[in-house]
């Protein structure tokens, strides 16, 4: 069912990871800053490969690049493909980037078999997604989304340097934001694919997979406070330890997060006080982190792990106090793009499998323009942010052709698809 | 069965301690470190009381003072009571102090009746239990008990003055130590009196017990790794969470010592890495003490805990590494002063119960020298080296009593008991 006649250059995607690679600081790993002259040297890059594979390309007033492969249809809605250019310090060479290059692959492709889609293609490459710099991250993906907000221009680096100047020293007009931004209407739908980030298709042998959708975050910082004493006076039966309080409740999480598999929980952070090796630990501190798509689920088993504090708590004699630090909601991805993913998978004969997101992606952000579908291939340990990240060109070769299949899925094949299926 | 003419004067007791308390720095609670004005001045109001209560008084080369009540027959050996006068930063009124004023207490109520027992008393108000300056801790009564060595003196505290030199400040000739160790051929035994500074008199509403020995401590470095990842890509059932694993061990740890009361185990020190909210521990760095007067008992233990971190380990493929910090044998009680204490503390119509001392006492470095004893009298909520240090008057009244009614067992009624009993 996969389409034989277009054939994906797995060597050229891996060729063009290298290359993209090599416009780094000097660094251990991938280190490629937005605003840098580094970054600029690999938009470069990319803007050669689209113009060699048949795209015009522009860049936007935030510095997110675009190549754009006509429809043959001129009025038909756009099918967007992106990813991010901007790397972490030390990063690895494919989060972010091979979205980018697989999408321009699957234009290479198109565009050497003299095949144009009724709509046209356009491939993203998002400037600042990780946020190292200003920490406010998809700066790109919001403006083409529409919801930038002319505040976050004013942010400042710890140089004092802001946002807007530092897009302004690219010769960019970043106060014309909204110009990057995409009408909804031209919109039919947002791809992107990307490097798990996570062991599970590792795990299942599989070297694809179907986002369902990105979880929602809830983060809080705790405290259980007990009754520090001396490690050699006070009797085990007689003590208010607020670590092995903490250790009985740690392990209450993870039995309550397995029960709930997709669930994730984590504790992550974690500080004993006094801590002194012959001081009974008198004070905990801590952070949990719970992500989940499904915010019902989410909550109860959140209700559930703050219950079992508290009645570890009570039997022990501490006291358990705990404050919200963060909520996110979780993004959905869109039924009909799914159905299109796991359409070319099948058809390129693999098992399809449905995995939940934990980190957060630029379709987060581009689910407020269009509906939106995720790809994730297989990277060896789940290593991610990390000179150590990989990908196998074999599998970044299916991931790509799993990417335009699915592309044709929803041009050619099924183009009802996108109408007829709601979130 | 106790001795009823001799009435111990609680509220002079109660009285002195306050007095010793005010020489201090200005501080929260009591700061009278050792080679201090206040620590001279609280020795100069000791030896007042010595003096008033009938004895003659010595200072050692150390700075102990030792105030001696003759006994009837002039050459039997001499019973020795002491504790310290020294204190830690922001300490109690109690820990040590009581000791001195208790010993200096049964002997003015003996003189006050003019009671003289056969044997002599010799009431140690030993200097630096605590060794906050020279982080060398019973520099006095390893001296009195000849166990002092000469390189001791050449340690420098922060400021850089050697301990020899801060006795030599106060007009003390340090390199002539041996002359304050006693000759063990003319001594009986040894007793303490102290606070308990643990909570099991209060819990048991009891005013004072009987110590079976002081712990033997080992102290332990370890480290358990795992694999960090993501809190929100790595599904629960697919992590290496060291901390997770750690919590398990720790619960184990309190189960097991729960099973060997009176062991004690305490994982005081804890660090998780990296430390991050939205990061899966990959690394826990702690500290594991385990205290028990049973060696062999304590090694069993440890040899269990050990097992079951290797389980753990295993099983969530972590590894489990451990390293040896400190290791302490314990001190026995003799068994003939801790059944002179018993029959007194039956005389006064109280429980008996027995103690372990978790925490180092100079009885410690006494038996090198002698037979030891000790009698610990509650204190509340077990807090110690802290401002909120407490004991009762009444508490303290018994106490005494408790400590008279023991000389009077061991020199008058039961004459053989150190002869017959073997430790």
């Amino acid at each position: 069912m996969a389409d034989c006649k277009l054939q994906i250059n797995g060597q050229r995607i891996a060729r063009r990871i290298e290359e993209l690679a090599s416009c780094s600081e000097p660094s251990k790993g991938v280190t490629r800053l937005s605003f840098t002259k580094e970054f600029q040297s690999g938009q470069k890059l990319v803007e050669k490969w689209m113009i060699d594979a048949g795209m015009t390309v522009r860049i936007d007033n935030l510095n997110n690049i675009i190549g754009r492969y006509e429809g043959s249809k001129p009025d038909a809605p756009v099918i967007l493909i992106g990813s991010h250019l901007d790397t972490v310090i030390n990063g690895g060479k494919f989060d972010g980037m091979l979205g980018v290059i697989s999408g321009i692959e699957i234009v290479n492709v198109l565009f050497e078999n003299d095949t144009r889609l009724e709509n046209p293609i356009e491939i993203i490459g998002f400037c600042d997604e990780e946020g190292v710099r200003f920490h406010s991250t998809f700066l790109g993906s919001k403006a083409i989304a529409g919801t930038f907000s002319e505040e976050t221009l004013a942010v400042k680096d710890e140089q004092g340097v802001s946002l807007a100047g530092a897009l302004q020293q690219l010769g960019l007009a970043p106060h014309n934001y909204q110009s990057a931004a995409l009408d909804p209407k031209n919109v039919l739908g947002y791809l992107e694919l990307h490097i798990e980030q996570g062991p599970v298709l590792e795990a299942e042998g599989l070297p694809c997979g179907i986002v369902s959708g990105i979880a929602g975050a809830s983060r809080y910082s705790f405290k259980i406070t007990g009754f520090a004493g001396h490690a050699g006076t006070v009797p085990v039966t007689l003590r208010k330890d607020a670590l092995a309080g903490t250790a009985e409740w740690i392990i209450e999480i993870e039995r309550l997060a397995k029960e709930n598999v997709p669930i994730v929980a984590t504790v992550g952070k974690l500080q004993v006080v006094p801590g002194a090796s012959n001081v009974i630990p008198g004070e905990v501190n801590g952070t949990l982190d719970i992500r989940d798509t499904d915010v019902q689920r989410k909550n109860e088993v959140i209700k559930s792990i703050f219950r079992a504090a508290e009645e570890i708590c009570e039997k022990r004699k501490l006291t358990f106090h705990v404050e919200k630090m963060m909520e996110t909601a979780p993004t959905l991805c869109n039924n009909g793009i799914t159905a299109a993913i796991e359409s070319a998978i099948l058809a390129n004969g693999i098992k399809p499998i449905f995995l939940v997101s934990g980190a957060g992606h630029d379709a987060m952000a581009m689910a407020a323009l269009t509906k939106i579908g995720m790809i994730f291939v297989r990277c060896k340990e789940g290593i991610s942010h990390n000179p150590e990240e990989f990908a196998s060109v074999k599998d970044m070769e299916i991931g790509a052709k799993v990417l335009l299949d699915t592309v044709i899925q929803l041009i050619v094949k099924d183009k009802n698809i996108l109408k007829e299926r709601v979130i």
